[in-house]
């Protein structure tokens, strides 16, 4: 019979909490005095840290379709773009909490599913499961919490971008996007046919860029940095009112997704633009340097290019640079849930 | 026009986040060194104290019922039940996480009505918001995350209870179900024509016993806690699987709950005792105290009302003690959102 325990028991078997090897277990212990059971979690602070918190919905018809996205893939996700919020911060993740409305239906394979794509990203990025809760709806709805830590005063921020920085983006833009379509055209199989596509990995499973950001923090490098979620021009447009600045972008620059085996057409080129700069769901970190610090930045980090796309500015404008010398208006086109 | 960005502005300029009078804010900026506007909150620990976490959905047609409950009631009790579960473990509420999707049509005054309630719910229990996520969905749904803070060490839990404890509960049982039934027989505006009824104060504006369990913490009298939401009956039985104990409780001890200008007929007398045992939400305490120093413990704190109703037993079963020394099983017959 389903009921709530034996869903919880679901989730609690698959997904990393207090399990693992003993002196894994003992360490943890020291970390989560209370863990998942009990009406809330206790967790120890690291000393000299400060905490990191953010939450993120993830609806079924609204983030992910059901006829598209696997059950894993939805669970790899979920707790991936909330992660991804702490990457932009320079946090180290540490928990996470899960509520969880879905129809009786779901409880089964597809909650099976759900629990082992979550486990692999909770793997992939070192968190543990301390709490969360369970009802019942007619479609699937997850919230997810996820904490980490941070060197007191270490964050990164939006808000400290000066005129004059350097202006980089990590990975490539609009692979996301491509993935998307690339799924909407060919249908669920295609994640299969598919599976070495890099756009189609970007969709299915971004990969929040933790490494960059903790090293950014770290060496405080970046005056600002924040991820991409939304795509680029609404993104950088929040980073820039956030810092009271604006910023020039070169169009040539943009790292570009180029999906290989194809001529590109101008009409190829000019809707990899259009991905890029709107594009939603890349996960890249958006960060700017200081200017005298820019020479430290690396070309590439832990296999991830970083690209310098262009300065922040005092006027406070967004501008894109064209190729052929032109300047024209860079306005916010990406997502938005209630503009689409 | 309504975007993303307006919605969280409603939200923010109702609630308390990093508002209020200069010192307070800059008491609250050293210890929220970044709320909402970045990807993440940071938060600095309490010197000697660990975090305490949790988090609930809040789902319209499971939760709240948009025709029954106005939206400053469901923003009310959305962080009001949440936070319930800080007060289970004796902590001090601080900060909350609000995730909200919503359809476009209930943006406007909808909106602000909840927000209004939440944040009558936040000053009440002291609590700042520090973040959430925004997004449109065909019904509202909600996802609270609560953060407080505890001594080192002194958290309630669940697991503590031993045979010979003495078994306590705060307030009177079944008042929100015996609330949500008279909204279910009288419709919205029973609200406004019962606005001075306990029990349907009870049902919609739920009042956590932070101030109860705080003391039980501090005095480290409780050797088990947690909140009654989900009916006496289900709620004792995890909190004495989670002990490995069972329980015995006096029906004649119950503190019920009682309509005023009502003669009482038997059946009454068994749909109210049938209300405290199996009815949900009524948020109250219940605890343990062992034996040797159950003498300490009052008759009532705070203007709430404190009842001895029964024993911890060895004997790993619940029995109910009824009047005329019959005994019987007592049976979780409380909520389940996948057994109703």
């Amino acid at each position: 019979m389903i009921d709530e325990a034996s869903i919880i028991n679901r989730l609690r078997r698959v997904i990393p909490s207090h399990a693992g090897p003993s002196h894994a277990r003992r360490r943890a212990a020291l970390r989560i005095p209370i863990g998942i059971g009990d009406d809330a979690a206790v967790l120890a602070a690291s000393r000299g840290c400060e905490w990191v918190v953010s939450t993120d919905s993830f609806i079924e018809g609204v983030h992910f379709l059901a006829r598209l996205h696997s059950p894993d893939a939805a669970g790899y996700k979920a707790l991936a773009r909330a992660t991804s919020d702490l990457a932009a911060m320079g946090a180290t993740p540490r928990y996470f909490l899960l509520t969880l409305s879905l129809p009786a239906q779901r409880a089964g394979a597809w909650l099976d599913g759900f629990a082992c794509g979550m486990a692999r990203a909770a793997r992939r990025f070192g968190m543990r499961l301390v709490g969360g809760d369970v009802s019942r709806h007619s479609s699937v709805a997850a919230t997810l919490t996820v904490i980490g830590d941070v060197r007191r005063g270490a964050a990164l921020t939006r808000s400290g971008a000066r005129p004059g920085d350097a202006l980089y983006v990590s990975g490539e833009l609009g692979a996301a996007q491509a993935g998307l379509e690339t799924l909407r055209r060919e249908g669920a199989r295609a994640s299969a046919r598919h599976a070495h596509s890099y756009s189609l990995a970007r969709h299915l499973s971004p990969d929040p860029r933790l490494r960059l950001a903790l090293w950014l923090a770290r060496n405080r490098l970046a005056s600002a940095a924040m991820d991409i979620s939304d795509g680029l021009s609404t993104d950088l447009a929040r980073l820039c009112e956030a810092s009271g600045v604006g910023a020039a972008v070169r169009a040539a620059s943009l790292p570009l997704v180029r999906e290989p085996g194809r001529v590109a057409t101008p009409r190829d080129a000019a809707a990899a633009l259009e991905r890029a700069l709107d594009g939603g769901e890349d996960y890249e970190l958006l960060f700017t340097v200081p200017h005298r610090l820019a020479s430290r930045v690396p070309k590439r980090l832990g296999g991830v290019p970083i690209t310098r796309i262009g300065e922040i500015t005092l006027k406070r404008k967004l501008v894109l640079l064209n190729a052929d010398g032109r300047v024209q208006p860079l306005r916010a086109h990406g997502w938005d849930h209630f503009r689409k």
